[in-house]
């Protein structure tokens, strides 16, 4: 049975896996300190179209997360984020852990507003009885699905640069969101709209790995000594680059997100063909139809897929999540069954 | 210029490799609930003769130390270990950022003895002014290639068990302890002789990737939230299940341990020959020769290898790695060639 | 001008204070290992009816909070308390900064129930992907002057000990809940329906000093290398137990937090009477009368209290703290000022 | 019997006491926003003769190290001390439960010198292997009785600005080095040789309470809420301030200090008269005699101390200690009875 239960299902792309075996015996120093990894880091600069920045590598998104925020605050400072943040859903506390509070901001559609943000700033930061909120942390696209395009992320970091704060934005599925022919968003613009974010990899046709760019001078001295300190520093940091490289040098990282839109959408779009409505509107490779219990089970039977939240007695709305490995035909034949077993 | 610096110079042994691009579209859950995991799991299981334990996949040495060290401790607790232990003198303060204080035992050959930890226990359990002694923490073999045996680990094992301490077994290099021909240490043994344990992947043969075995009841219950919480739970944790798969269905593993060790012995043998003293005698990869600093000089124009430490000020201590994947060829020039500008 | 900002602003009750000045020149060893402790240990356990308890003292709320929690949890654990409570808005992430998640409960009257704790439980406890809830922390009174009686803390109590958690009662203000005619909860009621709780000095006639009582014995072993380690361990720990005994060999203790709610009550009815409302219904020593912007304002002219929060843009809910101290016709007079302006 | 086990014995000066009482029931805001403390304060700079320095009360010792260190270092920074310092050998790995590694120097008078920083600067600030060395923790007198001058201190100060550390001076006793004939250090001294100090208030006539002084501007923002965050912010800090107030106004501070090194002089000179050595040389209020172990047995049957070591097998080095509260005769008679029994 087919799986839409998440995008990280296969191993990773070809492409990738065949340069390790090519290269596996050519000897490189450790620790991201030899060439495989200044290539990768000159590759990304050269795609966000900036020289100014600092480049680390890590093998996974809570990794990403919890060293970025560890090593940017003090003891007293917190985080802003929104309820669903995947730090606050999907981390087991890994930022509580490393001694930092998060202020959560109530959210339908993953995304949070600037005056949310400020509201969570004027009402804590001014007294010494609550952890000063320092750093905002949104995804793009958000757990949802959903995305913010260049303006709104804009708007959250001129809200953050007026309060003093950080904006950190995670990258797991930043391929989804920077390929949508109608959000205005791209490579070369994040630098320009957040102080730090993440490119995933995981998520997106490497086996492992994000490559942590920091913007903002302030967030880049003694970086690497959190990432060993956390234990995300790999000896083997090299095979990170290499596959960013694989990614980067030319069209695939955006081609694999593009392919993982597009099915997305040919679920959707069949999706609502047979009737059914959405939890959430997302554009990208994650969707949130609700079906009737009935109809699930069904479907269930034929297709793995993860159910998301009951929405009444009868209803429950699932997640689909198409990937760069996903097939075409096993998304027509998805659509193609709901419709038959919806009539 | 080939380099002796260490045994994670190259990417992967190409089976392993392999295997991953043959099964790279094989959809499977994320997070080790799923087949692959349970294979390597069984798989290492009958190694070690021992269905009892746990085991848990994470990506890197200090994060199972960090991980394995601060799941086991409550916060009061403290850990004993060598002054020259990995986790005292290449991990940034990893523990003591977990918040645990480290005890060490000065050393000359990298082992610790059980009077010795009986020694710190004495001097620090019985009072609320001092952190207590709760588990030790030794690598095998350790930082100078030097190896415990069974009876020496089962000493340790019998001091910690009446302290009512842990005992927890680094085995980042653990195939090169398991493959001396005059050292009695093996797989069944470790479960016997101490309550935690990791069989190292990433310096001998996999890509990434440690194994940690649990023995002891008392450590298992929510160790794997300890991992999600510390960054070390990767989606793809059955690409590091994989490969243990890969190099413990047959004899793979040991096979590549024992090459390590079989040419340290080459190098150690013909520096003996070029008259040569060594800073500690090692049985295993990694080997200590004192050379005069214009003999390091000279050497150092042809190979790539680490200056450990100077042994007085015409003398230097330099340390040379053999790995998995290091040719014979080579250690055999090293050693021409020294002999050679010995002259 | 008289404040009803807080039931700290006097220093302690001149018995305390003259107990102090009588056996200033007496000699004890320090940390709470001799005599004026153990009889301080010995007069709370004869209160509460138990002897099977550990009795420690600190130098404060917060300290008493961060101490008991850190104390009681493992890394992957976390905490659950209303979204009131001391913990979550007036400590500055102490827990946090301990490691350890606090999961909110939304609250109108600052007081949480069963059923949400279980709701909390049943959401997060089976997946690693969460922190694992494991202790429940109430104030007694709440921090909205609120009260638990003996059922409702046995029944959140018998809730935790269904679902393997802790109860944690702060006791900041205790006495104001003991000491209430139509509430049914007594000293020696407290170990039977909590596994810890505190009993509060600082707020109740003690220069400082908070006594944690454990009555759970799987909380027990090592408490006070926690208390060190934290820096709550005060060498004249003597001096708090000297000042509890003083508080508790007779019926002071309970007589102070009966006189702050007997104040409170006027200032309760004389509110009423002036024919204002409240934010919420107090028993204790807190009331949160709800006034006119006007009449807050004119009040203020004459009293110092803390403003609360808006209730609309015409009215405030203020707070007015009685205490031990508050002399009986300032309290009247504040009701016969109100009553004047608002003819 | 007398004790001479510590300094901290007693429970307070009258006057302190006597103006506790006097003021019982004069109203004050909480948490150090009032003007006894902003009158403590006041006092303390004019002591030091420095405006441009932050005053924070804390209740003890342990509290204020941990605070301190805390709130100066970020995550991957490390302490220097001394391997006989308070933070080392007293407080239970307070230092590392906020994450952060002690570097310790071997030292046989409690002291350390700017070569011995410089050297473990060296060593481990530019890998990111080793957690970076920022501040360095001394203690004036040390835990040896020891005293560092003005010089000594400036040498070590003009170090770690060299280094671009830290330098932290804990003043438990510093009445005691402020107050010997011939070591030059006085209170206006302070400010100019270090970053930050404390003046120790429980050691030295206090109920409780240390006076943190940060000299360095970079160490001053959001302190406060670090002393919150650690549960060292008493409600009551306005005692605290009542206290220094009350200590510093005039000479009492340091008459109390004088008072303990005399006495210990007393002391020390009728040990050399009566024939024995010192296990290590104190001008201040704590004196190491070495006994034989049957000397030191018949002390014990008329005076309380502490063991401090074993020497060899029939001698060993007690501790006993002088405090404001010593009355002169007790030290006397120590002295007549001590030639008595070593005739």
């Amino acid at each position: 049975m087919f799986s839409f239960k998440n995008d990280y299902s296969e191993i990773a792309h070809p492409r990738i896996l065949q340069k390790m075996l090519d290269t596996a015996y050519i000897q490189a120093d450790g620790y991201g300190l030899e060439e495989f990894t200044y290539e990768a880091q000159d590759i990304i600069k050269k795609k966000i179209n900036e020289e100014n920045v600092d480049i680390h590598f890590v093998s996974g998104g809570t990794q990403a997360n919890l060293i970025t925020i560890s090593a940017s605050l003090r003891a007293h400072e917190a985080v802003v984020a929104a309820e669903s943040a995947h730090i606050v859903v999907d981390e087991t506390g890994a930022i509580e852990a490393t001694g930092h509070r998060i202020y959560t901001i109530p959210t339908s559609d993953g995304k949070i507003r600037p005056e949310e943000v400020k509201s969570v700033f004027e009402e804590n930061h001014d007294t010494n009885f609550a952890p000063y909120p320092k750093l905002v942390y949104i995804s793009n696209p958000t757990e949802l699905g959903t995305v913010y395009d260049k303006n709104e992320l804009k708007a959250i970091h001129d809200c953050c640069k007026e309060l003093g704060m950080y904006l950190f934005v995670d990258g797991a599925r930043l391929a989804c969101a920077l390929t949508l022919d109608d959000v205005d968003i791209k490579f070369e613009d994040l630098p320009k709209v957040c102080d730090v974010f993440y490119i995933g990899g995981t998520k997106n046709g490497a086996l492992y790995g994000e490559a942590i760019v920091i913007c903002n001078d302030n967030l880049k001295p003694f970086f690497s000594w959190s990432i060993k300190q956390r234990g995300g520093l790999l000896s083997k940091t090299r095979v990170m680059a290499l596959q960013f490289t694989e990614l980067l040098r030319d069209e695939l990282y955006l081609d694999l997100g593009r392919h993982a839109n597009e099915l997305a959408k040919i679920l959707t779009e069949g999706i609502k063909e047979a009737g059914y409505s959405f939890f959430v509107d997302s554009p990208t490779n994650q969707v949130f139809p609700v079906f009737p219990n009935e109809i699930m089970d069904k479907m269930l039977e034929k297709y793995r897929f993860q159910t998301w939240t009951a929405v009444d007695d009868k209803t429950t709305a699932i997640r689909l999540v198409t990937s760069w490995a996903t097939p075409k035909e096993v998304c027509c034949e998805f659509v193609e069954e709901l419709i038959r077993i919806s009539k």
